[in-house]
C-alpha cells in the first residue's frame, strides 16, 4: 500500500506512561493508541501483525487437531456460580447487570462456557477426545495495568479446552498441545523456555508456562544449564545441600543498637557482617493465624512452598496466605516493622528454612525499635517448630533434577498449558458414559496464548535504538520501497514497477510515496521495523542500481535494477519458509 | 476433516424458542448454541462460515482502500459524554463500572472511539481521506432479542468509518462504500435491495440500508418495478394522487351502536362498509402535547413523516413522538380506546392525511363506548388544522420517482451506510487544517455490515425442508464424502483416496467416517447443507462408480471413480469463481 494514503502516525517522542521498549515503540511506530488504562486501539500496522500471529497460532492448532469455535465475551453469572468462581475469582472479574437486572461478567477465560457448550451434546466416550479453541477478546480488570500490551485489561487471547474420557487421554491431549506450543513459539522466532509452573487459581495439577526471555519480563524463572529443566522460581525444585552445623562460640546473646537499619542490606552494612550471617524474620498471616518464618539473610522465601507445607504436612487448609500488615507485625512483635525476631515471641509458631538449621551465632531482630540481637542460637535462645525447605530458587542454586547449576532469567509469559482434571466437569455435571457404561466427569485441559502480548514480547526481543526489527513472519509489511527523488521520473517509474511486480508476486509492500527527505523516510522505516528496505536514489537509478538493506543488518548492498525483484522474492521466501518450520 | 472426530452435534428437534427457519437450522445443524438470551456460542461449523463471510467482507473493504484496525469492546463513558450519546443512547447501551468505579460501556458502535483514535494524529487535509474498518464483537442490550442470530445481543459486525476534509469528499467515500457493499452482497449470492433509509439515532443525513429479501425480515420495504427505486416504507416517497372531492349527501351526522368494534376491520365488518369509507383516528403524544391524526381506514400512518412535518413546518422541535397510552387516549377523548374520533374533541389539534380530504359521509369513532358516527364530513362536523401527506407507502402505491408501481417486501437489514457529516467530529473537536489553512471538523461516514446476521440471512434465502443449502463461498465445507459400507475395504480405501486427493487440491472436505446407516448420513449432510456430496456404496464402487449429488439439486449422477476428483475440483472452482465476482 502507498504510505501517503495509510494511517501510520509515527511519533518522535516516547509516550510519558511507557516504561518498556515495546510499549514505547508500539506507540511511536503508529501500531497502537491508548483508549483507557490498559485498553488499546490497534492501528492498521498493529492489527496486521496481530492477525499474522493469530494465523500462525490457528495453523498449528488446526494441525494439532483442535477445532476453532467462538464463544461470547459476555457470560451469565449462573455458570460461574455453578463452578464456584463467581465468588472465588475476585475483582479482576468485571461484573455487571443487563437491562433486566440479570448478572453477567466479561469473560476473562472460558472454562465454564465451553463446559456448558458441550455438556448438552457430548454424552459418550465415542465423541471424545475433543479440543475446542477460539481466538477472542478477553477482559481482566487488572488493578495495575501496565507495560502497554504486556499487561492490559482488554486483550486478544487464544484459549483452547480439551475433553477426554480419562486422565491418560487428557495427558495425551496435554502433550499434543505442549508440542503445538513449541512449534508456535519456534515459528515466532522466540528465545523462550517451557517452564513448570504453579497452577494458581485456574485449578488443576499439571502446568507449563511458555516464557519469552526478556529483561522486562514480570516473571522470574530458573533453568538448568545441564538438563534443560526450567521452572518458575515459585515452583522450581532445587537440591538443598545442608551444610555441617557450625559450633556455637558460647558467647551470650547480646543486643546492639542498629538505628534505622530495617532491611537485611541495612543491617549488614551497619554491623559489617555478611547477609548470610543474618537471619531474616517474616511474619505471615495464614488466614487469621500468624506464623513466623526464618530465612537466611541472602535467601528468599517461596510462599507456595510455605503454603503447601502448612496445608500438606500440618493439614491447616490455609486459604489465604499473606505477609502480615505493618500493624499486625507491631501487634505480634511489639516492635516496629524491620526489627522482628524470634527471641521472646509468644503465641506464634516459628518455622525455619533448612539453611537456617546449621547457622550459629547469628543476628536477628530484637523486637525492639532500632535494636538487633547478635550471637543468637536456635535451641538455646528460641525454639523452632520445624526446619523445612522454604527457599525460592535463584541463580547458582543446584538443579533438583540433575545436580547441575541453575541460571536465572526474567520472562514474559506468552503461553500456558494446564491439566485441569475434573474440576469444572464435576462441578458442572459434564459427564460422559465410558466404555464400561459408567457416567464419569470428563477430564479437561486448558491452553492459553496471549496473542496481543506476543506482539509486545516480539519487540522486547527484537529491537535496537532506532526501532523495531520484525521477524519476516509477523512484520506488518515485508518490504518498504523508498524513492528518494520524487521529481526524478526514472526514480518514480522504477519504484512503481518494483512495487507492482512485488505485489503481483504476493509480497506485502509499502511504497513510501510521501514527499519527505531521505532521513525522515529511513527513520520511519527503521522505527516501523520493516524487514527489507529498497532505496531508489536519483544517481543510483541512473546507474541502474538500487540499495537493498535488511533491517536486521547494518550494511546495505547495491543491486541491479533488473535483479532487485527476484532478489527480494528469494529473501522473503527463505525467511518465511524458516518461519513455517519447513526448513 | 473426519466427522467422527469433529464437534458437529446435529439434533432432530427444533429448539422450542426458535421462530424462524435460520434459527432452527443453525441449532439443529450444530452451528450455534444459546448461552443466554440473544447470546450464542458458535460451534466449529458455524464459525467456519462466519470466517468465510468475514473474509469476503475484508477483501472488498481492502479493495475499496479501507484499512483494517481493531478497537476495544470496552469503551470509557467520557467519550460518549463528549458526543452526547451517553444520555441519548438509551438502555441498549450496556453500562458498567470498573473496579475503580470508572464508568464504561460495551461498544454497540464505535463512532466515538474511532474519532478519538485519529483526532490526536490527523491534523491536515493531506492525511485525508481515510477509511478505517474493523470486524469485531459488538453488544446491544436489546429488550427483546429474538430470531437467533437475526436480532442477538452479542454479534459480530464489520464497521467502517470514513474521514474527509469536506462534504464532496465524504460523499465520494460514501459512494465507494456503497459500491463495495454491492460487491459484497453479490458475492454472498443474496437477493437484496439497497434502500433509502431513515437515519435514526446515529445522526447524519444520507443513508442506505442493504436489505436481504425474506418473508421473515423485520423491515418493510417497497421497491419500484419500473425504475428500481427502493426504500424503507418509513422513508419511501410515493406520489399521492388526490381524488376529486365527493359530494356530501347532506344527511345529518348520526350515531350508531358498534359494540366491541374497535379496529377498522371490526367496524368495517359490523357496519358492512369498506375500510376506505372509514376514517381512522390516532392520538399521538408529541413530547407532552397530544395531537390527533386522521387516516383513511386502509392506510397506515408514517410516523417519520408526521414528526418531520411537526418539526419542519410547525417548528415544534418534537424530540419524542409516540402513540398515546390507553389512559392518555381516555383522558383526551373521554372514551375507551377504539372509539376515538375528531367530532367534539377540544384542546387537541387535528391533522389529516391528504387521502382524507376528498372523503365525504364517512365513519369515525364517536368518543363514546361502543359507538361510531356515520355521515360525517370535515368542515361541517369538525375542523382539520391541515391536510398533509402522512401516509406510509405500501404495495400498489405509485413510485414517487417515476410513477411506476411499488412492490412491498420484507427485508433483513444486513448492511447500512450513513453519511454522518460533522456530528461527531464537531462535538469531539476532531479538526483538520484544510487547503486554505482553516480548521474544520472532518466530514464522516459510517458503514456497518452484520456479519453474524448474514449467516442467518443466507439460510433464510437458501434452505428446503431438509436443511440448509449453502452457497459454495460460505459453506463450512465444500464437499462431504459418505462411504456407506465401512466393512467394504474398497469403499474405505477409495473414500480415503478421494478424501486425500481433494484435500491436496485445496478443497475443504468432510469425510463421514461414522458408523451410521446411509439414511442418517444423508440426513445430516442435507441438514448441514454441504454443497457437494459424494456417496460410495459397495456395489457402485465395485462397478467403478460413485454417486455425485449437489445439495441444490434433486438428482444425483453416477461418476466413474477415476473421474470424480477432477469433476469435483471443476465444480467447486466454478462456483467459487462466480462468487468472487470474476465471472
Amino acid at each position: 500500500m502507498r504510505l501517503s494514503s495509510m494511517f501510520v502516525p509515527t511519533r518522535k517522542e516516547d509516550p510519558a506512561e511507557a516504561e518498556v521498549v515495546s510499549h514505547q515503540l508500539l506507540v511511536r511506530g503508529g501500531y497502537i493508541r491508548m483508549l483507557a488504562r490498559g485498553i488499546y486501539d490497534f492501528l492498521p500496522l498493529g492489527w496486521r501483525s496481530v492477525r499474522k500471529i493469530e494465523q500462525i497460532v490457528r495453523e498449528e492448532m488446526d494441525r494439532a487437531g483442535a477445532q476453532e469455535v467462538h464463544m461470547p465475551a459476555v457470560q451469565p453469572a449462573e455458570l460461574w456460580q455453578e463452578s464456584g468462581r463467581w465468588v472465588e475469582y475476585g475483582a479482576e472479574l468485571l461484573r455487571f447487570r443487563d437491562r433486566k437486572g440479570a448478572e453477567f461478567c466479561m469473560g476473562p477465560t472460558h472454562e465454564e462456557v465451553v463446559t456448558d457448550m458441550i455438556r448438552g451434546d457430548v454424552k459418550s466416550y465415542k465423541q471424545l477426545p475433543l479440543n475446542l479453541y477460539q481466538i477472542q477478546t478477553k477482559f481482566r480488570d487488572e488493578t495495575r495495568p501496565r507495560f502497554g500490551l504486556m499487561r492490559g485489561r482488554e486483550f486478544v487471547m487464544k484459549d483452547a479446552y480439551s475433553f477426554d474420557v480419562d486422565e491418560a487421554g487428557a495427558l495425551k491431549s496435554y502433550d499434543t498441545m505442549f508440542d503445538a506450543y513449541h512449534r508456535i513459539f519456534q515459528r515466532l522466532g522466540f528465545e523462550y523456555r517451557a517452564v513448570e509452573a504453579d497452577t494458581g487459581n485456574i485449578g488443576g495439577s499439571r502446568s507449563h508456562e511458555f516464557q519469552v526471555l526478556a529483561e522486562t519480563g514480570e516473571d522470574e524463572i530458573v533453568s538448568c544449564t545441564e538438563c534443560g529443566y526450567a521452572a518458575n522460581v515459585e515452583k522450581a525444585e532445587i537440591r538443598v545441600e545442608i551444610a555441617e552445623a557450625g559450633e556455637p562460640s558460647g558467647s551470650e546473646l547480646a543486643t546492639l543498637r542498629t538505628p534505622k537499619a530495617r532491611t537485611i542490606e541495612e543491617v549488614s552494612n551497619y554491623l559489617k557482617r555478611g547477609p548470610e550471617l543474618i537471619v531474616k524474620t517474616l511474619v505471615y498471616m495464614a488466614d487469621e493465624t500468624p506464623v513466623m518464618v526464618l530465612m537466611r539473610g541472602d535467601h528468599q522465601v517461596n510462599e507456595i512452598k510455605l503454603k503447601a507445607y502448612l496445608n500438606g504436612e500440618l493439614q491447616r487448609e490455609v486459604q489465604d496466605l499473606r505477609l502480615a500488615s505493618d500493624s499486625e507485625v507491631e501487634e505480634i512483635t511489639k516492635a516496629p516493622v524491620g526489627f522482628a525476631g524470634p527471641v521472646g515471641v509468644e503465641g506464634v509458631e516459628i518455622f525455619a528454612d533448612l539453611a537456617v538449621e546449621p547457622m550459629v551465632d547469628f543476628i536477628v531482630g530484637a523486637n525492639l525499635k532500632d535494636k538487633h540481637h547478635v550471637n543468637v542460637n536456635h535451641g538455646r535462645d528460641f525454639e523452632v517448630k520445624a526446619f523445612v525447605d522454604l527457599r525460592q530458587a535463584g541463580a547458582g542454586d543446584i538443579c533438583g533434577r540433575c545436580g547441575g547449576v541453575l541460571e536465572a532469567h526474567r520472562g514474559i509469559e506468552v503461553g500456558h498449558v494446564f491439566f485441569l482434571g475434573d474440576k469444572y466437569s464435576r462441578a458442572m455435571n459434564a459427564n460422559v458414559l465410558d466404555e464400561a457404561g459408567e457416567h464419569k466427569p470428563m477430564q479437561m485441559g486448558c491452553y492459553g496464548i496471549g496473542v496481543t502480548r506476543i506482539l509486545a514480547a516480539v519487540i522486547e526481543q527484537n529491537h535496537d535504538e532506532n526501532g523495531i526489527i520484525w521477524p519476516m513472519a509477523i512484520a506488518p509489511y515485508q518490504v518498504v520501497i523508498c524513492p528518494l527523488h520524487l521529481k526524478n521520473e526514472l526514480v518514480v517509474s522504477e519504484s512503481e514497477r518494483i512495487y507492482s511486480e512485488l505485489k503481483a508476486a504476493g509480497i506485502e509492500v509499502m511504497l513510501d510515496d510521501r514527499d519527505l527527505r531521505a532521513g525522515n523516510k529511513f527513520k520511519d522505516a527503521d522505527l516501523i521495523g520493516i524487514p527489507v528496505r529498497i532505496t531508489l536514489g536519483g544517481r543510483g537509478v541512473e546507474n541502474g542500481e538500487v540499495e537493498l538493506k535488511l533491517r536486521s543488518e547494518d550494511e546495505q548492498t547495491l543491486v541491479a535494477l533488473g535483479d532487485i525483484v527476484d532478489r527480494v522474492k528469494v529473501l522473503v521466501a527463505e525467511a518465511l519458509v524458516g518461519a513455517r518450520g519447513e526448513r
